[in-house]
């Protein structure tokens, strides 16, 4: 058995030439601004899909990196993603990482209204956190819930991160949001199709994080 | 634009009869016991690989929901894996979920020994819960870790869930891990090659806990 012995960051190293030179090999060039992003995703999924599903608007990731440099917030859709955001990143920036799903007020709002848990954190947020970083990894009806805001004048994301995963609603939500995003000049990432999910929505924060942070 | 409209349990219905027909177009019959935790794995990621990669022990899922059953703990490589396992099925059987990674100890130990914080955490749970269910979706190093006190007799897991993603040790960890569960009759449940991650490792233990709970 060959094993690689090394500390994390030589392991990520390697990892990371790997993924340059299968991507390379499948005769994929990356554009050198959003590079990075791409092989983190690769990097949580070993799926290199990635590489053509996922999308940006243009500037989307010197936009996203110049707001965590500024201290915003990073909104997520579920405790897990939350817990995937580098914290070490986050805490040399002041930037929080912030997610409401457990919240029993939210769990009560939604029932309130017949929404889902996740569209009224989005509701939440709109009114704390407006110009937030959004990274949505599970709920379409969130995604969907942040372009009624948005459409509506009341939510103004510093970038979307659109990544949730699944088999209905998901497609549907990304292609609306992609669309609103464009039209409106709001800095987005989406994962076209039904791949994504909270490891992928945290390995963007990241991408970006390390950036912002100099950590990479 | 085509929505579905309906609680969070319709649409997961809806989507594992999406996923059940897809594998029927693939020619793909999952065996009875395994069906569910496959499903799930596919549910949380869209990737139908999982149907071909995932490797069961013989009772594999019948170890782990017994063990689920009488309240065994659940220990996981990340704290992400442990935010995606279902608080409330753990509530329902009185099975605590365990990580502790971010634990400045476990850094020192790690430090001291010369090895990763995650091999670190598998020594700590070894002394503490040698018969715990143990989900790993990060670290190879915490699989290797594992099958060294296992074959020391040091360790002895309910259930082995190995599905760290990556491209450097990873394979190789699976492929160990393994062929020693299945030379010594531990119950394991692999996902063989470089795919898996922090959701799949909390997807695998949910389609048991739900199970165990009787929740679906």
């Amino acid at each position: 058995m060959k094993l690689e012995h090394g500390t994390p960051m030589d392991i990520e190293g390697e990892s990371m030439r790997i993924i340059q030179a299968e991507l390379e090999a499948r005769g994929i060039v990356l554009p050198p601004d959003r590079a990075a992003v791409v092989k983190r995703v690769i990097h949580t999924t070993a799926d290199f899909d990635y590489a053509e599903h996922l999308r940006f608007t243009p500037g989307a990731v010197e936009a996203g990196v110049a707001a965590l440099k500024a201290g915003t917030p990073i909104v997520t859709d579920t405790n897990m993603a939350r817990a995937g955001v580098s914290a070490a990143a986050c805490g040399r920036l002041g930037a929080e990482r912030l997610c409401c799903m457990a919240d029993p007020e939210i769990a009560r709002r939604a029932r309130e209204r017949g929404t889902t848990r996740a569209a009224a954190a989005v509701d939440l947020w709109a009114d704390l956190h407006p110009e937030a970083v959004f990274a949505v990894g599970n709920a379409p009806t969130a995604l969907l819930r942040m372009a009624e805001l948005m459409e509506a004048g009341r939510l103004r994301p510093a970038l979307v991160i659109g990544v949730p995963v699944g088999f209905v609603n998901v497609v549907e939500s990304k292609e609306r949001i992609w669309s609103l995003c464009r039209a409106r000049d709001i800095p987005a990432i989406v994962a076209m199709g039904r791949k994504g999910g909270s490891t992928v929505a945290a390995a963007i924060c990241n991408a970006l994080l390390y950036q912002a942070a100099g950590m990479r």
